[in-house]
Formats: structure tokens, sequence, C-alpha cells
């Protein structure tokens, strides 16, 4: 797949400074990745200006004409309805028609997921899409998903979650066999509910088959300690722990900031450390993981913060670039067919 | 109940390092707590050496025999087939038998919840006991529950939550009215699964009966941020949360002190900065939130973190006093008998 030179789609009227952003978003992109061309979906005077005053990036980037925006506070049943020729949907259109890889909209979260599924479907062997994204752990970095497309989950729904996990670790993280753990509320095999310990004993059963270790049950506390590489669990769950730990990392962020300026002799310790403690800023920037991605579809569509920057905007045009070049859908496509043999079938009911 | 002196029962042999440590945290607790009795409950020599040891704390404490110790990695229900003889059950009988108004374990929580829902019961108007606990947050203090004790829960499970919550909060934090939020995947009323909306309505309709103040759906970066005196949620989001969040700040107290000893100038920083980095760790002690209470029995149960030190089971000890001392048992059973009326029963049929 390295010969691949991708598209990717951008929804430029999406996020809460579009287009402006998303534009010199595509612009750091464009000069990380001088191969990748883009599509912008989008209208009016400024988003042509914008495209007009980067000279490199105008040569890598086409503008193409979509009237409406979704609104941010858009029902995803609206957004169905309405949204046809909306920026996002024909971003995500010219995913779906081949022209573009992978689509990139910091929009309206529900309205991306409920136009990505509509208009990309999942493919054979995958039932419901799920969000993952990439967090800063104790070792590296890890996936997490479901993030909150699927709030209740069954044992099938975790099991192709692992997979479609497992792939997109493999295309981000460049691990080729991703270590996967199941969220449980303890690491004994006699916790959790019915569908989690069914999901594990899938897992278990067949794991000489998946492109992934399954490490058993892990805790909130492995997430952020980064003991596996995929953490697997339902929507609710997985959206409360990646918000508790940005809450968290927040909070202390704060009571740091007030220590250092709670004394004279505290804030002349911070000018000493102050490069030091820089560099372990800049380690877990949140911009460096901006980007919600849906797996589990016919297309790639990425989620960036409605709230996100430029950098950070080019950070999940990165993600999609990635997962186009590592053949991230070729390779779930392979899978589940894979596992859709009689063969493996017949080992497990469940499936 | 100002004037009450309250009995505290002991499982003097419960944790990884019993009995040294309940002993000594007895003795800081007694120090805290003059007023206060305590039975312990265990046996051996070493047992009684260190309470002669302890010259003051032996006038506040009486040794029981309880032959038998319920180990870390017993099953629930094992406990409660062999447990009859176990220090931790006898502490348990004696808050049944009016001996004692709590009692304080460090040792297997599944062991503890088990045989105190058999020994204590709950009371008329409460279908299951929840586990809560005491986190720091950027306000202050906040509740949060359940935490593992019902990883699946319904409406009236979480409605009555809110109500244990809250009146423990009352009791422990000092909030006469606490704020109360329902965990969720966003603030918005459409979200969520079934379970937790028809919580929502029945706390939304009730409000006005209740010794609480409705505020709707949180999400997970509430919980640190302090956003309301009680966090409700079922027993496996709960237990993700808070280990999440333990997690989170563990790693990044490594982060700062790794990068304290990255460089000679950030060690001198460190040096500069010094004591006001000792308060910062001292207000996010996690020996201060040392203890889950299990709420919503007949009877108060608190549960030590098996690892803890002396000074965090003293503060275990600390919270099973403030309960007593503010009659929470009592005031759980009048709010749960007033909802019992016909009046407000008529208003709500999900009650």
């Amino acid at each position: 797949m390295a010969g691949i030179k991708p598209t990717i789609a951008l929804d430029a009227m999406g996020g809460d400074q579009a287009p402006e952003i998303v534009i010199r978003g595509a612009a750091i992109a464009h000069e990380r990745f001088p191969d990748v061309r883009f599509l912008a979906f989008g209208s009016g005077e400024i988003l042509t200006k914008l495209v007009a005053k980067n000279k490199a990036l105008s040569e890598a980037i086409e503008l193409r004409e979509a009237p409406t925006v979704i609104s941010a506070d858009a029902k995803p049943s609206q957004a169905l309805r309405n949204g046809k020729e909306s920026s996002m949907w024909r971003a995500l259109e010219a995913v779906k028609e081949g022209e573009a890889q992978a689509a990139v909209s910091a929009g309206n979260t529900g309205a991306l997921m409920a136009i990505s599924k509509f208009l990309l479907r999942t493919p054979a062997g995958v039932d419901r899409p799920a969000m993952a994204s990439i967090l800063p752990t104790a070792r590296g970095e890890s996936v997490m998903l479901d993030l909150g497309a699927n709030l209740e989950c069954d044992a099938n729904n975790l099991f192709q979650f692992a997979i479609l996990g497992a792939l997109f670790a493999r295309a981000s993280l460049a691990v080729e066999i991703p270590t996967v753990g199941l969220l449980n509320v303890g690491a004994e095999e006699l916790k959790g509910s019915d569908e989690i310990k069914a999901a594990a004993a899938m897992l278990r059963e067949l794991e000489g088959h998946l492109p992934l270790k399954f490490q058993g049950f892990i805790e909130g506390d492995d997430i952020i300690g980064g003991k596996v590489d995929v953490v697997v669990t339902d929507g609710f769950s997985g959206n409360v722990a990646l918000k508790t730990a940005e809450g968290t990392a927040r909070l202390l962020g704060h009571f740091m900031r007030r220590t250092f300026r709670s004394s004279p002799m505290a804030g002349i310790g911070y000018l000493f450390a102050r490069s030091a403690l820089r560099r372990l800023r800049d380690h877990l920037d949140p911009r460096k993981y901006n980007g919600a991605v849906f797996l589990g579809l016919n297309g790639i569509a990425i989620k960036g913060h409605g709230s996100s920057d430029a950098f950070g905007f080019a950070n999940a045009v990165g993600v999609a670039v990635d997962m186009a070049k590592y053949g991230f859908l070729e390779n779930v496509r392979a899978e589940f067919e894979r596992l859709q043999t009689s063969e493996l079938r017949s080992r497990s009911a469940p499936l």
C-alpha cells in the first residue's frame, strides 16, 4: 500500500472556527504529506480567499460547492433528512463514490455518525460501526473504542470492535499484532456482565485466527497505564472513561499552574523547570490526539474536535492519511471475510 | 444527633497488613474522636499485644474473639457459606445487633458486600444497596455511586441511589441540600439509555420532595470538575470512572517526578517549588479518600483499601463516625418512608 497517494475529503464548513481552521489545518497537513490531495466541500467567498492565500496548498486542494451547513445542534435525524446539500454530506459522498479515501469533519458528531452509516454502510460481518480514538498513556499510545456510538453492546459487537480496534492500532500506532483488553470492573474471569464474559470467551477461542493478542480483562486505571494497545468497551463506559481522563488531566494541570503561582519561591522554581515542563506539556498536548475515527464502515470518516485549532485539525487529517496508506479498509474486509468462512463459523456459535 | 457517642466495629484481620494497620488506624481515629468506642474482632497474641502497646486506645477499644479470617481471594458465595466465625462477619453482626453503629473492614470487598447485604438487609423502599466514595474535585469534594455493587441498574435503582448519595453527602460533606447529576454521554436531554432518561424524569418530577437538587445529566469530565455534589451512575461506569481518574492522576504524578529529574535546571526548579508541590500532594493524597461506603442497608458498612496505611484506615473510620453522628440511617429511613406514602406513589408510576 506504500505507493498510494490518498485523497482526503474535507468538510470545510464544520467546526466552531470553520472554514479558517480547516484550510489552515489542510495547509499544515500538506506540508507534512506533500503527496496527499484534498477535496474541500463548502461555499462562500471567504473559502476561496483562504485557499488563494496559500499558494502551496492551492495546488493540492480542489474546492467543491456545498450550499448548506449542518448546524452544531441539529439532531442526527434532521441532518439525514435535510443535509443532502451540506458540506459534511458531500465530503462523505466523495468517499462513497471512491473519489476520496477518507473524510474529515470537525462538525456535528451525531450527524457525522448518522450520515456516515447511511452513505458508507458496514462491510459484511460488521454489525455496527464504533468510534475510536488514540490516547497518550504511560507507555506511549493506545486506542480505545467504542466512545459513544453504541451505548449498549452485545458480545458480538465487542468481539467485532476488538478486531476493528486492532486493525486501527496497526495502521495508526504501527503495531503489527496489537494487544487487546476488554474493560471490566476487575481482572478476574468471574467479574462483569454476561455480554463481556461471552465476548472474552469468543476472543480467547478465536485469538489464533485474529490480528491481535487478547490480554483478557483490564480495569479503568489500565487505560492510561497503557497495559494494552487496544481498549475495548461499550460506548457508554468508553465515553465516560475518555472524558474522565481528560477532566482529571485538565484539573491537575490547573492545580500545577496554581501551585507555581502560590509563592515567590514556587515561581522561581517554575522558571528553572520551565523547559522541562514544556516538554511534558507537549507530550500530553490534547491537539495531538484530536480526531475520533468511525471504524467499521466502507470508508474512513474522522471527526475532529469542534473547538480544535489548525494544528489539531491537521493531526486528524494525519490519522486519515495513515489509515488510507496502510490499507485499513482492505484489512478490515479481509479479516471479516476470513471470519465468515464456514470453518471458523462452526467453531463459535455466537458468530 | 450531636449527643451520640458512636461505637465502631472493626474487622481487625481484614486487609494486606492487618491487624497492625487496623489497630494503628484505630489509635489515630481515637485521637481525633475521643468519644468514639471500638469493638475489634479478631484473634491471636499479636492483636492483644498491639492494643496493649497503645495505652490511650486500650481504654476505648474492646477485643472480641473471631477465630477465622476471610481471605482476599474468597468468592462472595464462599464467604457467605463458610464465613460465620470470621472477623468480618462478627463485626457486621455487631452492627446488626445494635452493639455498633458502623463496621469498618479493609478486607475482601465482594465478601463484605455479600455479608452486609445478608445481615443488614435493605430498609423499606430501597431495592439494592450501592457502593459510594468521596472524591477530590476542582471545587472541593464530591460523592460518587455506584462504584461496582450493581453492574446494571434500572431507573428505580438510579433514582434511589440519588437519594442515598444525597443523604451521604449531607453527612460526610455537610451540604444540607446536595446537588445531584446523572452520569451520561452528553448533557442534552435526548442522550442516554431509556433507564437513565426514566431516572431523570423521576428525579425531575419528585425533586421538590427529595433532599437534593437535581442538575440533570453530567459528563465524565464533570466528575472531577466538581459540577455536582453527588454523581449517580451504574456500578460498571462508576467503577471505570473512579479507576480511570485514579490512574490518570497517578500517571501525571509520575510524569511530573520524571520531569523534575530530567535536567539539572529542572531539579533546581523542584527545590524552589518543593513546599508548594508538597501542599498540592497533600491536597490530593489518596489516603484522605480511603473508604468506600455501602449505602442502602440497615446499618453502616465501610470498606477501607486493602493496601491502605494506618492514616488511610483512620480516615475510613472518620467517615463511619460522621455518618453515625449525623444520623445517616435515620434520615434514609425517613426519606424512603415519605416516598412510600400513597400521595407520592400516585404521582409517579415507576415507584
